[in-house]
């Protein structure tokens, strides 16, 4: 009877602990669902790319620190053609991606740039290998 | 003569324990330098595309495991036409990369996918904003 009483409540704490790293688990990442990974290439006026990429870089790093579902925006720009940007964008659901267009900062940022930007192509994508190391 | 030894031996341990930090943040970046940050676009004939998405799959996570330089490397495919790759690279620097280039587990997925490639772009980036969530 001990042997079976010993028995239940190991099984009873590792159902706990399992439960604890799902819940814990599921908190960290802010969202169920899929991740749902966008690139964004940009072409930006020339005259206006110093005002554009500080509007941007406001925007991306306002959203990855407020936002629990934007996992990650990084944007960068072509080194030979400085006003050709993409941006890849990491969100922990589709329904993060669309709670993030509804943001006071996505809002700002698509007015102050509206008429700097001479092109946009957004490309919607399936994941074939996300690595990154733990950080 | 007992408070300045306090004082003193407080001092050693406050240099000693940021020593150790600035060591292991060295280490776990695995290389100093700036990141170098690059674009592929890859296009993959149809023929191949469940090969050529399993070869890069391995070469991606197996850079990430083993190579400490290589941060990140995120695989997509365009939704609408799977044969348009998209691989956005991190790397913690030029030489990182570099490195990444003699690697076996590079030089495998090369060899396997050399015939599967129809087009390569890579574009060199310069860093606008690189936001991620801690994880």
């Amino acid at each position: 009877m001990v042997n079976v009483d010993m028995n239940s409540r190991f099984l009873s704490r590792v159902i706990f602990i399992c439960m604890l790293g799902i819940f814990l688990h599921g908190a960290a990442d802010g969202q169920t669902g899929k991740p749902f990974i966008r690139v964004a290439r940009i072409i930006v006026d020339s005259t206006d790319l110093d005002k554009y990429n500080a509007a941007l870089k406001e925007g991306v790093e306002t959203a990855v620190r407020v936002e629990p579902g934007v996992l990650a925006l990084y944007a960068v720009a072509d080194k030979e053609r400085p006003t050709h940007i993409t941006v890849f964008e990491i969100y922990a659901s589709e329904e993060a991606y669309k709670s993030h267009l509804q943001t006071p900062h996505f809002k700002k940022y698509k007015a102050v740039t509206i008429d700097m930007v001479k092109s946009l192509e957004l490309m919607n994508t399936s994941p074939i290998a996300l690595a990154a190391k733990q950080h």
